[in-house]
């Protein structure tokens, strides 16, 4: 199945180039609202996952013991731009737990954020893994780990127990198998399957609605995602998107990107979720697709549609700030 | 015409994104060796066409007249990354002129090589002018403008005589006619123009070999393209694409990229030039292009074709160093 252009780049009156993608939006029963491109075509999740990879945390019961509150859970949720709150704020979680840096196993890398990549020039010799964009989700493993009694080292191997438990969990959510055959390694360790973007969608349309969960899960779910809506900073940072979308209609929008141009979003009020992938893994693009998505599902006549339209199909401006184009979402996603 | 998918990025043994492009080479009488995709679709070259902007600055004995050399012609065709040498180099030939960065109308950027940007942002408070990545090209046109006797002010502006003049010459050059109607505006606010890809790489083809050009204009070309491959770190800098590609056979790969996924080269000993638009406009789409379709014209089993190969195929690692993925140009460069 051929995935149509749903994006478009332009320079002056032509369009310079084309973004394919596939989406799909999906009720809590699995039934599709609407869809483009082949919706059941494998994809690696990547970041956007995050939500469901933090479960354990919250259905062990770590989250309690360790009394974390929205900023903790939200950035145990995160692909944060590694700004001095996200790394204090992840520290502190390791803390809790007699920890530091040394037990991530996430690597390290510098800000990906330019703004923040001058700060962190201008203050650090070089970065550690706490400034990883993944610090929070993995220092919510290291926790988890730590609750369970589960050996700290190696928590980002397939064998260990901890991996185990988010692949029964996402298994479960998503109704894919995950193993060997669909699994690759992320850029921050963990394993990370290729599932279908179906399933992607209905599994955060789970987590949403509580349909098809127990009733644990549908709590923990909840939370995790009240959590990121209500201090989306924590998800994200300074100008990132998944923090804008949710400042948008605060706790009305659910969203979480992932690399290689994933997003995905779930609308409590709806009882709907949605996930896109570009096809060659563009993220302007799949920022401009998801937005345009949510905005389907908001009055075309108030605000917030506005806005995310306005997100969506927006100029591009040169070093001078001439406006020399646009990022626009075409047709496709509005059949 | 659709355009065929060029490049995977893999993850484990799974597709996780695909890049569609287009491209041909020809040789200097415009005769076709090999297509993808639609080559006569329109393409902004963006910056892969500089060595064309610079002609007028050798036709008009401006370069002569302010003694410039290889580095000077070199960083007036660049990209370059704003490393500190670029930077000097820019500023030391507006002083021939009696000016300084102010003269310049490209705009301010950081840089946006990462190690780049961590020297600047430790050693500047911010960019001006000059480390813009077009400021030798800027620095060319001003030494043209003061040679010529054209008011510098304003020498971005479509009306201005040096844009006049470079539009002429690459009419010439493309055989493709430039105006409003396939005009757009720079990143460093000079205008743009679409052009086929075929003509873009026929202009090449003539460059390289002076087939159906005048003798100034061919040893103009020829001067340029040779100063680029004597001092490749001055087209581009440390590490990237242009400067590397340029190093793997010295004197026999001129080569150029442009904004938005587009790669030019031009092969002297085989009289021929290629180019390439990812269709996405992602750079690392076009970079295995570009490499992949060089390498056909050098030895099978030579070690400058295994150099080029070994660029177009290449791993993904992550941040702890683990391969998780490689990027590989398809059969549809082969066939």
């Amino acid at each position: 199945m051929q995935n149509p252009v749903t994006v478009e780049v332009t320079r002056g009156n032509i369009v310079e180039s084309r973004h394919r993608g596939l989406g799909i939006v999906l009720d809590g029963d699995g039934k599709s609202l609407f869809s483009f491109g082949d919706p059941d075509a494998g994809v690696f999740p990547r970041s956007a996952c995050k939500a469901m990879q933090a479960l354990p945390l919250v259905e062990s019961g770590a989250a309690d013991a360790y009394g974390f509150g929205d900023k903790e859970l939200a950035i145990a949720c995160a692909s944060h731009s590694g700004e001095d709150a996200h790394v204090a704020l992840a520290a502190s979680m390791l803390e809790r737990v007699g920890r530091d840096a040394s037990a991530l196993e996430c690597g390290s890398h510098w800000s990906s954020d330019q703004r923040t990549l001058i700060h962190q020039a201008r203050t650090l010799e070089k970065p550690n893994a706490l400034h990883n964009n993944c610090s929070g989700k993995h220092s919510g493993f290291v926790c988890t780990c730590a609750h369970l009694g589960y050996e700290v080292e190696g928590y980002v191997d397939y064998d260990h127990p901890l991996q185990a438990d988010i692949r029964a969990t996402m298994e479960s959510l998503t109704g894919a198998t995950l193993g060997h055959d669909n699994c690759g390694i992320d850029g921050c360790s963990i394993p990370s399957y290729a599932i279908p973007l179906r399933g992607l969608a209905h599994g955060f349309a789970k987590m949403v609605t509580g349909q098809g969960l127990e009733p644990l899960r549908a709590k923990a779910s909840r939370r995790l995602m009240e959590a990121c809506m209500a201090v989306p900073f924590y998800v994200a940072g300074t100008n990132r998107a998944c923090t804008k979308l949710m400042q948008v209609a605060p706790g009305k929008i659910f969203a979480k990107t992932g690399a290689e141009g994933v997003f995905i979003a779930a609308l409590p009020e709806q009882g709907v979720a949605m996930a896109v992938k570009c096809e060659d893994g563009t993220t302007r693009a799949a920022e401009s697709m998801i937005f345009a998505l949510i905005a389907r599902y908001f009055d075309k006549d108030g605000d917030t549609h506005a806005q995310l339209m306005a997100m969506a199909n927006h100029s591009l401006k040169n070093w001078n700030g001439i406006e020399v184009g646009k990022v626009r979402v075409t047709d496709a996603l509005f059949s």
